[in-house]
C-alpha cells in the first residue's frame, strides 16, 4: 500500500528542485518504461490504476519483480505532467554518467549548447540514438535530461545513451587536448555536403535563436552549415543535428 | 477604441470552430507578424499594449496603414495561446489555397499525411520553407494549418508557402493522372541515400506512429527509407522529412 504522503513525494519530482535533489525521476507510458528496463534500468516504483493492471495481466507478469502500485487515477493525475496521463508511470533513478574525459571512447561525441526547448533535446537525443552516437554531452545551461518533456520526447532514446550533463568550457577543452575537433553548425560555414569528418569529432548542435554560443565559437575548429535553397530564416535544431547526422555519420 | 465584444470575437478565434467559421487566425509575435506583411498578407488588427507601442515606436510607425488597438495586457492574453504572450498580436484572414491540380506547377510536392502533432506540422512547414518547397497539402485528417502552435512553430513559414488542405484520396488521385510519383517514406523502402527524385513527385511525410496511410501506401510509386544505424525504434517526423529533402532536393 501506497501512502499519501509517499504520492506527495513522488509527485514532487516533477518539479526541478525537487527532481535534482533526490536524482529520480518519472517516466509515463509503458513504451517509455519497457525501454528503460530492457536497457538494464531499475525502476523504484511502478504506478497504475486497477482497470489497466487487470486489462494488461500479462504485461504486469512481465514486471512482477519490481514494486508495482495500483492507486486511483485522480492520484496517477498527481503523478503525470501531461493533461491526459497513460496509465503507467514509473520511478527511475537518474541515469546520466559523470564526466571523467578518461572515460570517453567514442570517436564521435556529440554537444547540445544552450538547447532551452525541451522537444528539441529530446528529438535530437533520439535523432542521435537513431544514427547510432553513444555519446551526448549537455552544456550547464541547457534544459535538463530529467524534465518531463524531455525524458517523453526522446521516446525511450535516453535510455540507449551515454548522456553526460552540465559539461562545462573546461570539459571541452579537456576533450580538445585529447584530440577531439570542435565542430560547430551556423548559418554560414563549410557546406556538410563537401565537409568531411575528423577522426576523432565533438558535433555541436546549438540553441537556433542565438547561434553557437561566444565560447565555442571561439573553440571550435570548423563551422559547418546546411545550404539553404528557400526562404526560411532558419531550421529548427532538431531537424538540423538530424540532417548533418545523416550526412557526416 | 475596441469593444469587449470585439475582444471577445477574436478571443474565439484560438477555438478551432470559431476560426473554421471566421476564416481568420491568430498570429503571436513581432516576427510572425512582420513575414506575414512582408509577405502580402494583410491583417485586420494589430493588438498591443501601450508600454509596448511607446517602447516601439518606429515599429508600430512601419505598420502605420493597418488598423492598430492598444489593449491591456489582461486584455492581450486573453487574445494569447501562450502562457507568457509577447506584446504583440494580429489577426490574419486564412492562407491556404484552394487545391485545384490544374493550378499546380511545382515540380516537388509534399503532402503530409495524418500529421497530429502542431509541433511537427508546423517545424515539417519550415523545412520545406528552407529546402525550397513551395507547394505543400495536408491530408484531411491531418491538425489544421491555422491551429496557433503550428502557426508559432512555422517561424513565418506559413506565409512563404502555397498550402493546401483538406487534401483527398481523389486529389492525390488526379495528381497522379498528370504524371506525379506518389513517394513515401518507411521504416523498411529504398535507401534514400541511393534514390533519384521522378521528374514529377509528390513526397509523403506520414504519422511516425501509425505510418503512412493504407490507401497512401497502395497509391505509392516507391517507398524510400532512412538508415538506422543506432537503436532509435523511429526518427521524429519533423526531422525525417529534413533529411529527406536535404538529400533529395
Amino acid at each position: 500500500m501506497i501512502t499519501q504522503k509517499e504520492i506527495k513525494y513522488y509527485s514532487s519530482l516533477l518539479q526541478k528542485k525537487y527532481r535534482q535533489k533526490e536524482k529520480k525521476f518519472i517516466a509515463e507510458g509503458d513504451k517509455l518504461i519497457t525501454e528503460g528496463i530492457e536497457s538494464g534500468f531499475i525502476p523504484e516504483v511502478i504506478f497504475t490504476t486497477t482497470p489497466f493492471f487487470e486489462e494488461q495481466k500479462d504485461y504486469f507478469n512481465s514486471l512482477k519483480e519490481f514494486r508495482i502500485e495500483k492507486i486511483r487515477t485522480v492520484e496517477l493525475n498527481k503523478l503525470a505532467d501531461t493533461k491526459n496521463p497513460q496509465h503507467i508511470i514509473a520511478v527511475f533513478p537518474f541515469i546520466d554518467k559523470k564526466f571523467k574525459s578518461q572515460q570517453i571512447h567514442s570517436k564521435l561525441l556529440v554537444y547540445l549548447d544552450n538547447i532551452s526547448d525541451p522537444g528539441n533535446t529530446g528529438t535530437i537525443l533520439r535523432n542521435c540514438d537513431w544514427f547510432g552516437i553513444t555519446d551526448v554531452m549537455i552544456s550547464e545551461n541547457s534544459v535538463e535530461l530529467h524534465n518531463p518533456k524531455v525524458v517523453r520526447s526522446t521516446m525511450g532514446s535516453l535510455f540507449h545513451l551515454n548522456i553526460y550533463e552540465n559539461i562545462s568550457m573546461e570539459n571541452l577543452e579537456e576533450l580538445k587536448r585529447k584530440g577531439y575537433k570542435i565542430i560547430c553548425t551556423d548559418i554560414t560555414g563549410e557546406d556538410i555536403s563537401e565537409f568531411t569528418l575528423p577522426e576523432k569529432s565533438l558535433l555541436v548542435f546549438s540553441n537556433e535563436a542565438h547561434g553557437p554560443d561566444y565560447s565555442i565559437h571561439e573553440l571550435a575548429d570548423h563551422i559547418i552549415s546546411i545550404t539553404k535553397k528557400g526562404k526560411a530564416e532558419s531550421l529548427n535544431v532538431a531537424s538540423a543535428s538530424a540532417v548533418i547526422l545523416n550526412t557526416l555519420v
